[in-house]
């Protein structure tokens, strides 16, 4: 992956650069790609660039393979990768990037909430909903019913901090403290500045290729053992239970089952903290905790990094960035290096890793499952 | 499909329209389609709107149903195909729904040419190149080095006027006579108006599914014999030679070699006229006609229903209009009810038709082969 953060690049060159080091690092630069997948939610929108998948494949010299764009709006990466995946597992491609990538700084901030809330469904955005008035909701209602103290939803950022603090490509690079985050500027109650994710520009790249081709290529290759999406209803008030995510629930079921695992053997996972409650929430809805009870799990510390099962050991959303369209192959990314043993001073051992990538508000989710080979 | 032209609906209601026209052809409004396919360029610049592929299946109640959008440009349409029949062919899916849409005319006409050179690489960009200057260009080239008249390359567009005015579905359906198109204004030396495909809102439909379970919905299933994608450089002046269009060659082999026919086998075709010269141009690429004679082709009226090989019976880009997402599936709308005899006045013999939707500027190509089971 790039430096994520502000970057003076295009989405084009963060695509590239990204794909550049996938390529090097998996000493695939000499090879013939077939197929490209680009995640990217607003290139449009952004930067007035669309066909980036195209500049890509022109500026990495990997034509004729066929690529497209794909978007599913923060979902866009675990989606590219599972349509890759579907690419080389179906025999019908032998080689594939797998690219995201975000340009949002090119816009102001309020621009880049507008254009995010454009996933929304039409009838809530016109009452003028954003994904963070969501957020503050779905607090107000998860504190209420599960006894949740304010305290353990700010401590995810404070333990995803503390892990971005370690990770030399995350946005944020220094700890915060419990304070710092109770006491930021109220953003949509209860919930504040340092509950949320930052707007990031960025990039991540992997590189799949059939399971007994692998090892031709490094002796640290990654298993794809499940993954799996599902989509729940694009109106959010049509939904029985705000705090549940179906559509995770639904993925995560499925991914489990393809990989005939069960979320106790799940020793890493990237989930997708657009604000630190859903950290919290898709912990539960992923089966690595009871409902309504993820938040204890913060605050015993299961969670950290020393903990029973490691969240976010790369900053997450919060402290990495989120660049949209990156963010589903930065988790992969991360995964698949804490699973090579490549993650230096934020490393943990694990051999089993999981990744969830949302997309809207629960509207969608993919949930992808790695292993060491 | 739905009717195309100008259109009052957003773009999720036409996704919605077309989807349940196919739904109930297919007599599968009562079966559990487990993806969907949403192709389309442009909803963020367009009209505000991503996430639409959620927006179609909320709106359809297809939940949990995996579904994405597929953006590659004008190629949308056929890409989004190719992957729900890669998603089918694999055993991934079981019930695939490929959508394709755009709502263009909720914009002015300058700012609709404006966000479809987006597509454009970045350096051509800011030249002002638009696809339209790139035309003329083209024209003029192949004009001058093939001896091919202008009359013929107009004819393109009285042919597809003919075909279109016999088309309920179609944006022009009134026949134009040479001298109109000859008359018309310029619009990029030495292409007029009439040369150009319109503006348009509209959107298609089809449902896929394993060639097995096909007998028990329909008596008319069609089979999907080959299906290919490839990509030239994305800077169009670094090609060798403008007339020719590598990413449609690469395609059409590797599909004709996927389905086991050759050029000659096809007796009904869809092809990208996004203007008159490109429907030449993509006839001789694809093997119908030698390079640089597909021109005659079109003067000895081959080309047109009652000939050897009818291209674009629908009217095709030119007449039936061109909503950018929605094309390729439309092309694959036209073909398949060709193929099943149910095209009325514009009906034509045929047992195998194809397809070639082209993204951009011959950036990237779909070739898909059809044949009557």
């Amino acid at each position: 992956m790039t430096k994520f953060g502000k970057r003076e690049e295009g989405v084009v060159k963060l695509l590239s650069e990204a794909s550049l080091r996938a390529l090097s690092d998996s000493k695939t630069e000499q090879e013939r790609f077939d197929g490209v997948f680009v995640a990217n939610m607003g290139s449009g929108e952004f930067e007035g660039k669309t066909g980036i998948h195209n500049g890509l494949i022109s500026d990495l010299a990997l034509e004729p393979a066929f690529g497209t764009k794909v978007e599913n709006t923060s979902g866009s990466g675990g989606t590219a990768f599972m349509l890759g995946w579907l690419s080389v597992a179906s025999g019908q491609s032998d080689m594939v990037l797998v690219a995201g990538a975000e340009k949002m700084t090119s816009v102001s901030t309020d621009m880049a909430t507008e254009i995010i809330a454009t996933l929304t469904h039409e009838e809530e955005f016109k009452q003028g909903i954003t994904l963070l008035s969501f957020a503050g909701m779905t607090a107000r209602h998860y504190m209420e019913r599960y006894g949740a103290p304010r305290d353990a939803i700010a401590k995810v950022a404070v333990k995803n901090h503390a892990n971005g603090a370690l990770n030399p490509n995350a946005q944020f690079q220094k700890p915060v403290t419990l304070e710092q985050v109770l006491t930021s500027p109220m953003i949509a109650d209860p919930l504040r500045l340092y509950d949320f994710c930052p707007i990031t520009d960025g990039a991540a790249a992997l590189v799949l290729v059939p399971a007994d081709r692998a090892s031709s290529f490094t002796d640290k290759a990654v298993k794809i053992s499940g993954v799996a999406g599902a989509t729940d209803t694009h109106v959010v008030h049509e939904r029985q239970d705000l705090t549940v995510l179906k559509s995770v629930k639904l993925a995560g079921e499925r991914a489990y089952r393809m990989a005939g695992k069960s979320p106790t053997d799940i020793q890493v996972a990237e989930l997708h903290d657009m604000f630190t409650l859903m950290e919290i929430i898709l912990s539960e809805d992923l089966g690595f905790f009871g409902k309504g009870e993820g938040w204890k799990a913060v605050e015993d510390g299961l969670t950290e990094r020393g903990g029973r099962l490691p969240i976010n050991t790369s900053g997450g959303l919060k402290s990495r960035g989120h660049p949209i369209g990156a963010t589903g192959v930065a988790q992969l990314v991360e995964i698949t290096q804490q699973l090579q043993g490549r993650c230096g001073a934020r490393q943990v051992r694990a051999d089993v890793g999981l990744a969830c990538n949302e997309a809207g508000f629960g509207n969608s989710a993919v949930v992808s499952i790695l292993e060491r080979v």
